[in-house]
Order: C-alpha cells, then sequence, then structure tokens
C-alpha cells in the first residue's frame, strides 16, 4: 500500500509550505559540511574519523586545561596512558558484556614470508586480508579511566583520605556516524576518585557543581539528568533501567549542535564498588573500594563551542574566551 | 654436542672474573626496572605498553615544544590526527609491503545478541574470542605523518613555495620488547615538507643541522648517521641496501640508554617521489611532488635524558632545564 505509507511518512496537516521548509532543511549543508568546509576537521575518508587544524586543536587543550584546574591545589595524581591498552584489563572490565558493539581490539600480522606473499596478493586482488591477522594482547581504550583500576589495585589499600586521578586519553568507540559530535576517536579528560561511599559521592555532587560553573563561563546552555549507558543487546533495557533508577550515572546535556536533541558533553558516573571488586581495591580500613569517575568528551565541548559562538574564536564572547585564553 | 654449544657461549679466553662481572650485569635491575620503580613509567602488563607519570609528560611534552619551536616564524601548517587512522590508506600506502609484521589493524563486533552470548562464553571458559570479531575500516597510526599525505592531495596542487607541515600523534608498531626505548605506543612530533627534489633536500638538511643543535642543548651525544628502515623478510635485505646507498635515510643515534648499541631518536627521511605518486600529489608547475619527513620518537629522547641526567629533573644540567622549562 504504497499510498498510505507516503501520506504516513508526511505528518498530519502538513502544508505545502511546511513541506517546502521541510525539504530546504534536508538540502542544507550539515555541521559537518561546514566543519569541513572551514577545515576545523579534515575528512579521512572513514566516518567519524577526522584530522583536526591548528585552531580546533587549541580549542581543545584550552577545555581540556579548564577541566583539569580543578586538580589544582587538590591531592590529585596525573597519570597518562596510550590510546590502547591491555587486552586482559577488557577481558576482565566487564565492558564486552555491556558494549561488545562499541569496542576495538587490535590484531596483527604473525606469519611468514609465504603469509606475507598471500597477504599482498590479497590486496592486489583488492580481496579481504583479514584472514591474516591474529589478535594481540592490545585493544583500543574505550574510557579514558579504564587502565586505572588495575595500576591503584596493584599499589595495595588506598591511603586515609582515599585517592584521585587526573586522566586523560583518546578513547574509540565502534559507531560510524555523519554526526561529527560521534567520532569513533575522540579524547576524554576525567577525574577518578576511589574511596568509601560518601568520598565518592561527596566527589561526584562536587563535580557536579563545578560543571555547571564551567558551562556558564563558557556561555554553554547545559542541563544536568539522571542518564543510562547503552548496554548492548536485549538484556541491555533491565541494565539501562536499573542504572537509571539507582541514579549511578548523570549527564551533561548540552542542546546546541542539536537543538532537538541534547548531546552528553560530560557524565558523572558512580561506580559503587564494582571496579573495587573486579580489581581487589581496598580502602585503608580493609573495606571494598567504590568509586567514581566524572569525565567530558573535547571534541564535543568544542563542537558546542563553534557551533553556538561561530567558527572565529576571535569573535568569541568576552566570557569564553577569558575562560580558555586568560583563566 | 652440549658440550661445545656450552664451550661456545663463553667467549674465549674469559676468565672467572670476566663470568661473574656478566653474571652481576644480568642480575642487575634493567634500566626498564629503574624506569617503574620510580613510577615514571607505569607497568600494564604488556611489554611495551606503559602508563606515564606526570614527570615523564612534562618532559614529554616539553620536548614536543622544543620540538616544535622549529615551526615559529616559518610558514607552516599544522595538523592532528588521532592516533588510528583510515584502512585503505595503509593499504594504499605500501606499509603492509614494507612491515606487515609492525601494523595493527582494529577489529570490531558486528554480531547479534546470540553472537554476543557466544562471545561472553568464550570469555568465561578462558577461550579464543577472536572469531567474533571482524576488520573494521580502521587501522592503528604506524607513523605520525601518514594521514597527511591524502589531505594535502585532495587540496590539488601545492602553493609555489611547497608546503610545510607540523604532526604529532601517538603511533603503534607491533613489537612487544622489554627494551623500555621499544614501546608498542609512543608518540611522534613530525615537519613534513612536499615540493620539489631541491626544497625537500633543503628541509631536510636544515633539519639534521637544528636536531644536533638541539641535542646539543639537551647535552644528548648524539651522532647522525646513515640508517634504513627494517623491511620485513627475505625480500626486505635488497630494498635496506637500495635504501642506504641512495642514503634516503638519516638517524640520529643517542647511545646513552644502551652504551653499546644506539638509540634512533629521530629519523630524516627522503621520500622522493614515492607518496607524490601514490596520491598523486604535484607541486605548482605539474611535476610530481617530492617528499621529506624529518620525525623524532618523544618516549626515546625522554628516556635519554632520564638516563643521562637522572630522575629528578630539577637536578639537570642548567642546558637541558633551560631548553626544555625556560626556552
Amino acid at each position: 500500500m504504497p499510498m498510505l505509507t507516503q501520506r504516513s511518512a508526511m505528518p498530519e496537516n502538513e502544508t505545502q509550505a511546511d513541506l517546502e521548509d521541510r525539504l530546504t532543511e534536508l538540502s542544507e549543508p550539515s555541521y559537518l559540511d561546514a566543519l569541513l568546509d572551514h577545515g576545523l576537521l579534515i575528512s579521512t575518508g572513514v566516518d567519524g574519523l577526522y584530522g583536526r587544524s591548528a585552531v580546533f586543536e587549541d580549542v581543545v587543550e584550552r577545555i581540556s586545561a579548564l577541566i583539569g584546574a580543578w586538580g589544582v591545589g587538590r591531592d590529585v595524581e596525573l597519570l597518562r596512558f596510550p590510546p590502547a591498552m591491555s587486552r586482559a584489563l577488557l577481558e576482565k572490565s566487564g565492558y564486552l558484556r555491556d558494549f561488545p558493539d562499541l569496542a576495538g581490539t587490535v590484531f596483527t600480522f604473525c606469519g611468514d614470508d609465504s603469509d606475507h606473499r598471500r597477504l599482498l596478493s590479497c590486496l592486489d586482488r583488492a580481496e579481504d586480508w583479514s584472514d591474516s591477522q591474529r589478535m594481540s594482547r592490545i585493544v583500543m581504550t574505550p574510557v579514558a579511566c579504564y587502565p586505572v583500576y588495575p595500576v591503584i589495585a596493584a599499589r595495595g589499600p588506598l591511603p586515609e583520605g582515599g585517592k584521585t586521578l587526573d586522566i586523560f586519553s583518546y578513547c574509540f568507540r565502534h559507531e560510524p556516524s555523519l554526526d561529527p559530535e560521534r567520532m569513533q576517536l575522540f579524547r576524554q579528560r576525567e577525574f577518578v576518585r576511589l574511596g568509601t561511599p560518601e568520598q565518592v559521592d561527596l566527589f561526584r555532587n562536587e563535580w557536579i557543581s563545578h560543571a555547571e560553573h564551567m558551562m556558564r563561563a563558557l556561555a554553554l546552555p547545559a542541563v544536568i539528568a539522571v542518564a543510562n549507558d547503552p548496554f548492548f543487546g536485549r538484556g541491555g533495557r533491565f541494565m539501562m533501567d536499573s542504572q537509571r533508577s539507582q541514579q549511578l550515572k548523570f549527564e551533561l546535556l548540552i542542546s546546541v549542535i542539536n537543538p532537538d536533541k541534547p548531546t552528553a558533553c560530560g557524565s558523572f558516573n558512580n561506580h559503587t564498588d564494582r571496579f573495587g571488586k573486579i580489581w581487589q581495591i581496598r580502602t585503608d580500613t580493609g573495606a571494598m573500594a567504590h568509586s567514581g569517575c566524572c569525565g567530558f568528551g573535547l571534541e564535543r565541548i568544542a563542537l558546542s563551542l563553534f557551533k553556538l559562538h561561530g567558527f572565529d574564536v576571535h569573535a568569541w564572547p568576552p566570557g569564553p574566551r577569558a575562560a580558555l585564553w586568560h583563566g
């Protein structure tokens, strides 16, 4: 019944003028097109994988520094990890149970001269050469803080006041998209807290109000809301509901890139004792440690700033300019 | 003939005292042990994959800034790419012909609920779960400058004076090792030049003498020497000889980490028109563009500095301190 399908695709009461508006909107260049045209992002031929211009990088670095400034004068340890991590860590973390579709594993060639000839002959004939690759001990880092927990566990019980860490890394999520805010490779700056439930709770509340303050400084309209992770598959529904009802995750939502669909630019997570149990991390009193992390997607904040304040950073309002360049 | 084997393992004329010296050396903690003990590097359980302390990162960032300072006042475009790149780029670049063993490809899960259950059941039984993974369109970046060439090609012919780029990225090489200077994930800061053969030649010569100047400023004993890439397999021998005889590659060698085995901490490469041909990059006169790159392994320079000047950066000699902290 093609007629019915056509009619149902057009909202009821839509006039000819409404229809024309919708068509104009669809043919207008997207935000991604504008970012590529202005050279802020650079196409690599793969959706969600972009080069960055000097201006874009400068903004990302300054956002990262603004977030990092929270740690000044606090008892915070800075640790940095490469953009890939141990496969054993991924296997143990539970990530493959919850988000198998987003994970990336690094494969390598372990063959000899004749395997190499086969690989090259596949390439010559534009054939699939994935058979030549074997799983290595390395996987892409899915969340900047994942490598931290086994490192802290290996040090023994936490100090009396718990432990706070400053983390930054490129992260990978396998979700090819034409939305510039949904990148396959992007950066997170995070603070991680390990300690008693009270210490983690206090940390998260403090960060939620600090994040609201930062967003006001950047003149970005933002709200904090209860959220859930995109757990995989049919079983995922229960996990999402449970996470929401326990208020384990809050997100910083900015409705700038898509006025109708807020973009999660930060998240404030209470892991309870999940990572404590997995990695056997204990407080100074021997209790199972709780943990939480407050992290920001640096590209998403940058993209919100460029969308709202324009592509010329010199013309940005005094507030954001002061927060990023004279802070 | 075990006796013979044993005798040949011991150098001729080795005295009892020599032998004891060698045993002491073997049982002494390695440089990697010392770096881990001092917390400058952090174990992840995978050889060649380490976390970094705040002090280590600070030194790496300052080395990067020192290298980047060459671009000040020059007509240089800064571009940044994530630590992974397009698989099509790797396939076209020739890297899999020359260094298949070093490349890393990113695989992902593309299955449904039942594939997911199989994956989890493999994990539960500690079985191989690589069958669940399919090759994605993304691979690890093997050399920081690789993503640049197709981007420049897409812009059309080069400007009259050629083109110079400032590049920085995490890179991956699949070569697990206990030598801290042989990391699987490390950072490169590079300058890339595209233009006429004369422009590329001039650029490389200028960089070679600038690198010698930088090493004197850092008080690192260094020499520049003709070198070759580690081409794979039996056919690789010919490539190495050819590269050496044409002097296409020079390396910055620092004999600090291993007094007997110099560490390549930088390289100065003339690609001739190889990338020009692959990506169809032309000069303003329509000639096939030549290219060259001068790049540095930031972790290797940092490791040389820590080895020679000690783990306390405040106690480093005035020269390196001035070059990095007051430059």
